[in-house]
C-alpha cells in the first residue's frame, strides 16, 4: 500500500488524478493539501471539498498555501481560459460546500502525517510546491521521513508551458521548487518532457465516464472546457499531467527516467527553468554540485499509462 | 557560391572546420576572424595564422575580441584540458609565424566585407559572438546586408557542455549571443541538440588523413589530444561541433530545423542558456515577444555529413 498526500490545485486534470487515486486499490490516500495555482486558494480548497463529497472521498481536505514561498514574489493571474473561472471547467460549482477543511494548515498537516507514519509516506505534488517548501522549512527532519516525493512539474528537455522557458507549476513558485528539488529526499520530475505526449482523447474519456457511472459523468463533465483549450495543441483531447504522477506511484516501470541533480532557475529570463545535471556527465565547479541526485522522466509508455488510468477508475463501479 | 567570413577560435575541431571551408568548391573564404574562447586571442589568431600558412589559405586573418562584449565579465579559464595549452592538441605549434594579421580589428572586418559584397556574406561563427555582436553594435545597418548567420553553439534541448544548462561558446559571452540571436538578420543556431552525435571516428579521421596528404596529416596529429578528452563521453573518435555549422552553409537539407524566437539567458544559475519559443505555439506575452525568428537544428543526418566532411577536405590532394 502506498500512503499518499495529494498535494493539487484543482483543476481539471487534478480532479482526474484525484479520482484515480481515490479509486486505485494499493493507494491509501490520506489527505488532500491545497495550493494556489490553476485558481486561487480559497478556489482550489472548494473545489477539493466539492470533489471530496461528490466522489464521497474519505481523506480530509487541507488547506495550504495562498502565495509563494517568498512572500510578495510576482505573481500571475490564474489560468481562468484553461480550467474555467471556477477551476474546474465552469461547470457551475456551488460557491460553498457543506463540509469543512481540516483546521490546520497544509505544512503542517503534511509535517503530522510524515512523523505518524514514518518512512510511509509518498507527497504526490501536482501544483506549485509551496506547501513542500514551507513544510520543509518549518520541520527539515521530514526528510529523512518520506519515502518519495512525485512531482508533476518542470519542462528539462522540452519548451515550457507557460513560458518558453518553464512549466507552469514550477514557474508558479521557483524558490519553493528549488528548495523541494535539492533536499535529500528522493524526488521524481514527472513533467512535460512525458506528459504533453500523454493525451486521452474524447472518446477514452467518454468510455471511462460510461463505465464509472455518476463520478465518471462528472469527471467527463468538468474536463470538457480544458478539452477545448487544448485543441490546436494536441489531437482532440486532454494531456493528463497529473494522473501521470500518480502512475509513476503505482506503476514506475512505465516510465524511463535519468538521475542526477536537479535545479530551478530563480529569477530572470528563464525564470521557473529546470535543469538537471545528469549523474556521470562531468563538468567544471557548478550550482549543481554535492546536492542529491534526483529522478526525471525522460520516457513514458503513454498507451498503457492511459490504459491504467481508464482500468483504476472504471474499477469502482458506482458510490 | 557562398562567401564566407568564418569566426573562430583554434581549437581542434575549428581546425577541421576551416580546413573544409578552405577545401569546399562552393565556398569563397573572404576571411578568418578570431576570437577569445578556446585559448587566449593572442594563441587562437597564432593558431589561425599558423593554419593558414601550412595550409596555403589566401584568406586574410583578421583578430578579433579579447574579451566578453561587456568589458570584466567574470569570465572562465581557457580549456587547456580540450584544446591542449596551444589550443591545438599540444603539437607543438611556433610560438609565432611569420605572417601578419590583417591590422583591421575583426568587427571592422566583418563590417568591411559586408559592405563590398551586399547580401552575399555567410557568417560562420563558431566561437564567442562577440566579435559579431561589437560589429552589430558599431554598425547596426549590417543586419539587412548579411545573407545569414550560422551559429556552432547553444543547447536547446539537451544539457550543456559547460554547465548543466549551457554551451560553451554562448556561456563564454552571453550578452554577444544574446545580442546575435535577437537581431533582424537571418541565423541558423547548429548547437549541441545536433552536434554532439555527429562523432568522427578515429578510423574516419586517419582515412581523411591518408587520402588528403601534409594537410591531412596535419589535421590528424592536432586531433588527437582532442580525442583523448572525448574518450568516455562519446565512442571512439572526435565530437565535430564546427564543422556542422559549415556542412550547414553547403548542405542544409542535411538537417532538420525548427523555426522560433531565440533568447539567451544572462547571469544566474543558467547563464548562457539558449531557448527558443517555438512559431505557433501560444504564450502569454514573453521576453520572446516581437523578435525575428531564428532557425535551430533539431536533427541531423550525422552520417552524410561525416561524409561530406571526408569528401570535401580530401578532394584536395595536396598543397
Amino acid at each position: 500500500m502506498h500512503k499518499v498526500i495529494f498535494d493539487t490545485d484543482p483543476g481539471v486534470d487534478d480532479a482526474m488524478a484525484l479520482l484515480f487515486l481515490h479509486h486505485h486499490k494499493d493507494i491509501d490516500l490520506i489527505g488532500v493539501t491545497t495550493v494556489f495555482g490553476n485558481a486561487r486558494i480559497e478556489v482550489t480548497t472548494r473545489n477539493a471539498l466539492f470533489l471530496k463529497r461528490e466522489w464521497k472521498i474519505d481523506a480530509p481536505v487541507v488547506q495550504g498555501a495562498g502565495e509563494t514561498f517568498i512572500p510578495h514574489r510576482v505573481t500571475h493571474e490564474p489560468p481562468k481560459h484553461i480550467h474555467g473561472a471556477d477551476g474546474l471547467g465552469n461547470i457551475g460549482v456551488p460557491e460553498t460546500v457543506d463540509i469543512e477543511p481540516d483546521p490546520r494548515p497544509a505544512a503542517q498537516f503534511i509535517i503530522d502525517m510524515v512523523r505518524k507514519y514514518p518512512g510511509e509516506v509518498t507527497l504526490v505534488a501536482v501544483g506549485r510546491m509551496t506547501n513542500l517548501a514551507n513544510a520543509l522549512k518549518q520541520d527539515p527532519e521530514i526528510v529523512s521521513l518520506v519515502r518519495q516525493v512525485v512531482i508533476m512539474g518542470g519542462a528539462f528537455e522540452v519548451p515550457g508551458n507557460v513560458t518558453p522557458a518553464a512549466e507552469a507549476n514550477i514557474h508558479g513558485d521557483p524558490e519553493a521548487a528549488d528548495i523541494v528539488a535539492t533536499a535529500t529526499w528522493p524526488v521524481v520530475w514527472i513533467g512535460l518532457d512525458v506528459t504533453m505526449q500523454t493525451v486521452m482523447t474524447r472518446t477514452q474519456l467518454k468510455e471511462i465516464a460510461d463505465a464509472a457511472g455518476r463520478r465518471g459523468k462528472l469527471l467527463f463533465d468538468l474536463s470538457q472546457f480544458y478539452i477545448d483549450f487544448y485543441e490546436g495543441l494536441v489531437d482532440d483531447g486532454m494531456v493528463v499531467h497529473d494522473s501521470c504522477a500518480c502512475a509513476y506511484v503505482v506503476a514506475p516501470e512505465l516510465f524511463a527516467t535519468r538521475s542526477g541533480t536537479v535545479r530551478v532557475v530563480c529569477g530572470g529570463l528563464a525564470d521557473g527553468k529546470t535543469i538537471q545535471k545528469p549523474d556521470g556527465r562531468g563538468f567544471g565547479p557548478s550550482d549543481w554540485d554535492n546536492l542529491p541526485s534526483q529522478k526525471i522522466a525522460v520516457g513514458i509508455n503513454d498507451k498503457a499509462v492511459l490504459k491504467l488510468i481508464h482500468d483504476t477508475i472504471v474499477s469502482v463501479k458506482e458510490d
